[in-house]
């Protein structure tokens, strides 16, 4: 299974894809796609749709995961993103890709075991987990942890234990963190 | 010039399609989208960005128009609407429309010659100015409404008296009303 993970923002949206492979995770591609700063909003949008259906068309990933917006910033920026996450998940579903949201916090613990991890952490995770010789940039390391989030979810749900996240956390992070030390 | 409106929403979106022929504004077409209520969130943002781009094909628009968002209201439905229309300027440009935007007053003040009009005032007077023989639905309303101001500023432009609307405000509005009653 081929996971295409995005990290949406209206400058700057990362990507990243993972394969899950005998229950090991995969590294395939990751980057950033940058829309001419200057031209039109909605020329912009019109890049972001067509780079993300020439990525799908690159890497024909089996699925999409994306993180899932809590809304703590201003109706503003969350304006300003949601029309980046249009045209996006536009572009996914155009792809033929059904797409999977996750939490924040669920992205944290599937990656270091931590809900609450910081963002170096994260990095860190993402370079470790998929054996990169460099850190990937900010975004496209966020797009890879929402795929691994995804590879994750997939590996729990062929064990049977879906949905122990949130009763078992102990047992599920166990189970994450073999996940994380492929044999 | 024909001119496409858009009145985006998540649920139902209206459009409207008007042409300037001769200093009178005709209508040509409008309608609302709504994307399958039970699709996830993606394929519906996917249905909007091919719907768009049906009815570019059909009517064979030269440029668009579309109401510039002034969020009053919470971060949560600013990403909702934002999410639409990302799918939507997405759509737009890929036609080869370039999209104005007009502030919600402006195309009041465009349609009754009053910025802060009803909306029932708002689509008694598109129904009157455009001819027609019933109301639309509130959605293509609007969408009519944002092709009729841009077709106005494009006939004040021609005039020579673009940028005129905030200065002198009476001298607009009689400009507006003239084009409200096509000879």
């Amino acid at each position: 299974m081929r996971i295409l993970g995005i990290d949406p923002g209206s400058a700057v949206t990362g990507y990243g894809v993972v394969e899950r492979r005998a229950g090991k995770i995969v590294h395939v591609a990751h980057g950033t796609l940058r829309p001419p700063a200057n031209a039109p909003l909605a020329s912009r949008l019109d890049h972001l749709h067509r780079t993300i259906g020439e990525v799908i068309a690159r890497h024909a990933p089996d699925c999409a995961a994306i993180e899932e917006v809590f809304v703590a910033a201003s109706p503003r920026s969350a304006l300003v993103l949601g029309q980046a996450r249009g045209a996006i998940l536009a572009a996914l579903a155009a792809g033929g890709l059904v797409v999977s949201e996750y939490t924040p916090a669920r992205i944290k613990r599937s990656v270091t075991g931590n809900g609450r991890a910081t963002k170096q952490q994260m990095k860190l995770m993402v370079k470790r987990l998929l054996d990169l010789q460099r850190s990937p940039a900010a975004d496209a390391a966020d797009a890879l942890a929402a795929a691994i989030s995804h590879a994750q979810a997939g590996r729990l749900e062929s064990l049977g234990v879906r949905g122990a996240g949130r009763r078992r956390r102990p047992r599920v992070e166990r189970i994450v963190f073999s996940a994380r030390r492929p044999r």
